[in-house]
């Protein structure tokens, strides 16, 4: 859910420039509601279309403009990115997972179409995922794309990472300092993620040495304090919101910043990477503001 | 589970060079059970080598010579195909999906790893599949191979079949001729994985026109036939003859080519689908006997 707070003009402007763009990306990878079969389309885009932030494909479109690549190029790995992500929601809010009965302040997609196809629909958008990558002209971009987002969302990323979030709730592997292992988590759960959607919209640029470089900074630092500020709002947020159960991981035994650190340490850790975060995006100058300005927002979240 | 019965003494000695080329193939792709986080890769593997036939890989390989290719060209796609099927069976062994606690004789991977590491390793090797994709040298044929895995194993093929399959339990619809319907669950949820398979080895060696139009129709023609035979070993054979439970169509209500039609016309229209497959290699003369004896043996497993 966007909320408006906490964003600067420009920033807010862009969101709704893109918004409708966004969607429209998102409408045109994916088969239609009417296409047989028709139920597991309508799973998928239940969930597709239920109001994300859209923040990955945005982010895709914005390190693409800021490394000086032409946006168009960069649509079927933005809308890529964000089948990814809800496929991973679907998947993670299913009962033997998270068990959630509510994503973004509507039925969770077992909830309304039944476990057995919401396994399917976050099947289907992880496949789909991979088959919008095709329309990327460039085969060697392509390539190279096709590359970054299997890592980023394989069993060495965000499903390693998701591994990591269910051991932790029954076993913490002794050897290992908590802060290594919360860190893990966060880094393969969310920052690959996000760190590859970035340097994905580099990528889509033909971006090479310092500039990739950059881009892989920021987008580690900002999923970092993402997945912190995440669970800080897991921690103090209500339902309403959020648009979904909070304080879910304290009564499940989850290994979080907030409640292994408390939630001071998690805010000045999480205020810490954002600014790290813009430091990477000076070599940019001024057409970095909106990435600025985003990193920015992902932090105002929890104020 | 190969049985030898069957099998032409050519084919056995095929399926004997490649079996070990097959699971390197299949490890080299593949993060090793050591890699972190060690938990997903065990139960990745633990499903992976676990027995298999291998039957697409060995297509994919075996469709890439017969079109005058370089084998080891095939060697990323032929890895893609069989974790897609693995990644396709932990899935539909969930409890949600089809419950099954047995696959090759061995306890099914939710079984010995709980349902949520079943859910993730089957996205891990999806995922995995796409990303060994990235090996194939030639940028064009990546491009070719990725549009036709997509879209065989997503919504509009394999898992747009599992869809049916899993409605058909619940609901037929009323518009839909039976014999039509069991022919699109076919089609989606075992040809289409079988047929790209054909397809994706054909691609790798360059193959157009004719020669590719006759791999296509062998890919569909051995993939339907495929899947009546297995729905007939479910309905005759033994759990100790199929290393799973059988009988499971018939107790659960499935629609099924041999349960709505009977033993009988479901043997006769395998054979005409495996003559079919034969007659479209004709183009290929004596270079395409093992294509041949594979289809021979497909049909041979069910008597």
């Amino acid at each position: 859910m966007v909320s408006d707070s906490g964003m600067r003009p420009s920033l807010k402007r862009f969101f709704e420039e893109k918004s409708l763009l966004i969607e429209k990306i998102l409408d045109e990878h994916l088969p239609r509601e009417e296409r047989f079969p028709q139920k597991i389309h309508k799973a998928m885009r239940y969930s597709l279309f239920s109001g994300g932030k859209r923040l990955r494909p945005l982010l895709v479109l914005e390190c693409c403009r800021v490394c000086g690549g032409d946006e168009e190029a960069a649509f079927p790995a933005a809308a890529a990115v964000e089948y990814i992500h809800t496929y991973s929601l679907i998947h993670d809010d299913l009962p033997c997972m998270d068990d959630d009965d509510l994503r973004r302040g509507r039925p969770t997609v077992h909830k309304v179409f039944g476990e057995a196809m919401a396994v399917l629909a976050g099947d289907g958008l992880l496949t789909a995922a991979f088959g919008a990558l095709t329309s990327i002209k460039d085969s060697a971009v392509l390539k190279r794309v096709l590359s970054e987002l299997a890592k980023a969302a394989g069993s060495l990323g965000m499903v390693g990472g998701q591994t990591l979030d269910i051991t932790s709730e029954q076993e913490i592997p002794p050897e290992t300092p908590l802060e290594e292992y919360v860190f893990s988590i966060h880094l393969l759960k969310t920052a690959s993620l996000i760190k590859a959607s970035c340097r994905i919209g580099a990528m889509c640029a033909y971006a090479k040495g310092a500039e990739l470089s950059a881009i892989t900074a920021y987008g580690r630092n900002i999923g970092l304090a993402f997945q912190i500020c995440d669970d800080i709002l897991d921690e103090t947020g209500s339902k309403e919101e959020t648009g979904k159960k909070t304080h879910k991981d304290r009564e499940k035994g989850k290994i979080t910043y907030p409640l292994v650190f408390g939630l001071e340490r998690s805010r000045s850790e999480a205020a810490r990477l954002i600014e790290e975060a813009k430091e990477s995006l000076r070599i940019f100058g001024e057409k970095a503001e909106i990435l600025s300005s985003l990193a920015d927002f992902i932090i105002s979240r929890t104020y």
